[in-house]
């Protein structure tokens, strides 16, 4: 077995199903924003496990560019990204550049900005079906992605590691 | 001022005191293993916010590596990574294939293995200066990442958003 063929097991999804599940009209759009091109990765490990994941945007942040050309290209990603109900932002944690800089967005645009994301939050995020305001959203996919951060041998029955 | 500046401002930490912040001595070591090259990232940025944290290394799963592969990679990392207390193996995301190799480990090598991986966790990781067992290494900083979701505009008081 590839492990192409585990990571497909894995999902629990067989293709038709993922067909199905992956919501490409979530009326929220989602950007990703973080320093250098981790949100690019974050985007490539989303579509290799979900095919059909919707076509979200990543704003990569470099340490050389300038405050303001930051700000243009966070605000060219959410006229991309926004349908009509808001953006959630996932930037790579509370503090840096682009969660300071997402942030400023806040006053001008309708958007959430949720900080220390990781894989999980953006694999449910894909998949969602149900719709919710964009604060809703936001707390959900936090507590998500709380939820999804373990210890592995503790999830495993005793033997089963 | 320039991303970099606000970045290294964000970071709380003077070049001095950064320097003597990074546990360079840390004895556990930290393997990251992903798909794709979402660690090499995530090492990445951890360097450009912390210059001085240790050299861990990423193991970067492709899809089309057969499954002997993928082991071969995990224990050349752990191999480089034990310094005789244990590896503390980040992932990112329970139930994919870098997870479940990684766990594979478990019975014949000192591993815990934290799913769901953010930026926070890796650089509390190269801050640390205490020493703990690795069980409760992996349980600090698990329960440190779930800290660090959050909703930013939460933790902003109203009117400076």
């Amino acid at each position: 077995m590839t492990v192409d063929q585990t990571a497909r097991k894995n999902t629990d999804q067989s293709q038709s199903s993922r067909s199905s599940n992956a919501a490409h009209d979530l009326k929220i759009g989602v950007l990703v924003v973080t320093h250098y091109r981790l949100g690019e990765e974050f985007l490539q490990v989303l579509r290799l496990i979900l095919p059909e994941a919707p076509e979200w945007t990543a704003v990569s942040v470099d340490p050389k560019m300038p405050v303001e050309e930051v700000r243009g290209a966070i605000a060219a990603g959410l006229k991309a990204s926004d349908k009509g109900d808001g953006v959630l932002i996932l930037t790579d944690m509370f503090g840096g550049t682009p969660s300071n800089m997402s942030l400023s967005f806040h006053d001008e645009h309708q958007v959430e900005v949720v900080t220390g994301m990781n894989l999980p939050m953006l694999i449910k995020l894909a998949t969602l079906t149900d719709e919710k305001p964009l604060d809703e959203l936001a707390t959900f996919i936090k507590a998500y992605g709380q939820r999804n951060i373990s210890v592995a041998s503790e999830l495993i029955p005793e033997g089963d590691v």
